[in-house]
């Protein structure tokens, strides 16, 4: 859960840390129609803007589910950035479900019902309409190449399942929570995760706040294990390496990066 | 959240309905080190045997995070699978983490420690000892072609999170919880979404179990919106989309499947 990382993540006051939940909205998803491909993309963008993605969930198009989530990674996380389920069908509900989460009824937004109009080219009517109506006290952020603004409820931002909207309406919120940037280094060994584990067990005990990551391949990869380190502190990081190079037997190592 | 799917879902007691919950153990799927297939995969087999995938959810290399939603996911679903997180390394919490959600500790598991012992050829020590460790209670699947079992506690499968070992286990859990199969029909459009919202609405009124899904496409295909009909009762689904067949307008009917 969100803000529960304490184990394996920095938590010095000096390192800037803001963390995210991502909520998807969509039965298609849990049904197995479509692979999502906005978590990953949400999970890369993050980590390059220097935020921990704390959690990721998908739901389905259902008012108290999306509610429930949403006000449990609010109140634990930085920001939520949601995706999916924000047209003007039935089964839309996101902006329904993030107000309920909030206690807060839907109300019709003048100035998107006005953009809506100048940009259904006459062709507007009741369905496009319902997009207008999002929870009171939301506010419209504009700053995207989308005509169509991203709606925000105090802390979280509600944007379209699609990808090719999805994908600069989350950039722009990367952009907003910038904090300092994750360092990494990584080993690769020719030894199994068994015969290594005693030394990444010392290397924690010594540097607790390292976040290592122990990850052995089955395929036809030249290594056996991918191990990586990273931390926000770059000197912290530069000594966990060098220490545990120095644990793992020479001949495991076959390369760092 | 399971079993809220009220709304849109069959509840007839006749209409064999089983639910389930993935829960994905993994700081590097958050970080977006890597792209998780799991998720996806679970969805179309468990879709497939005819079972409801009600959430998917990723969390972190950490014990109360694992069990804080295994627990929650156990109580709301008939049956809940993990990935990843079984290693023998410092980072592999899942079996302390279900053990922790149901108050179970960890011990060792002497049919395990053997199976270990005869596949290490010898190598075996106390790191890879350590993946016989499982919750009190917990019981050892065999049915897979592989030869380390499936550990189960209560209603919870612990699953390896590389897809080689996750999928066959997958495969021979969704066979356990085989139910009545999910029917369905789509309707492919060339109206918008904002056009036909009120066909669906009316559709629903009249269909309220239904599941319909109302998918635009915003790249280069033929269509403007795919609809998709489903139910586990075939005479249900046969009526309700003749229904909305019948009041689309003719033209923005370009197929159906």
């Amino acid at each position: 859960m969100c803000g529960v990382g304490r184990r394996l993540e920095p938590t010095r006051s000096s390192m800037n840390r803001r963390s995210c939940a991502l909520v998807v909205v969509g039965n298609e998803i849990l049904s197995g129609k479509i692979q999502d491909s906005n978590a990953f993309f949400a999970a890369r963008e993050l980590r390059a803007a220097g935020v921990a993605l704390e959690r990721i969930v998908v739901v389905p198009d259902e008012l108290d589910a999306i509610a429930d989530e949403v006000r449990g990674c609010a109140a634990r996380c930085d920001f939520v950035v949601t995706s999916g389920g924000v047209g003007p069908t039935h089964d839309d509900l996101t902006l329904e479900g993030v107000g309920r989460a909030f206690g807060r009824k839907l109300i019709l937004n003048q100035e998107l019902a006005a953009l809506i109009n100048e940009h259904s080219s006459g062709r507007s009517n009741p369905a496009r309409l319902k997009m207008a109506e999002i929870p009171e006290g939301a506010i419209l952020n504009h700053a995207s190449e989308l005509w169509f603004p991203t709606v925000q409820l105090e802390n979280v931002y509600i944007l379209p399942g699609v990808p090719q909207l999805f994908e600069p309406k989350l950039r722009m919120i990367a952009e907003r929570y910038r904090s300092d940037p994750f360092f990494i280094r990584v080993i690769y060994t020719s030894a199994t995760e068994s015969i290594i584990a005693a030394y990444l067990n010392d290397c924690m005990a010594r540097f607790p706040e390292l976040m290592l990551g122990s990850y052995p391949k089955f395929d036809d990869a030249d290594y056996r294990v991918k191990l990586t380190l990273e931390s926000k502190d770059r000197d912290y990081l530069a000594r966990a390496f060098d220490y545990l190079v120095g644990l793992l037997p020479r001949e495991a190592v076959l390369r760092t990066q």
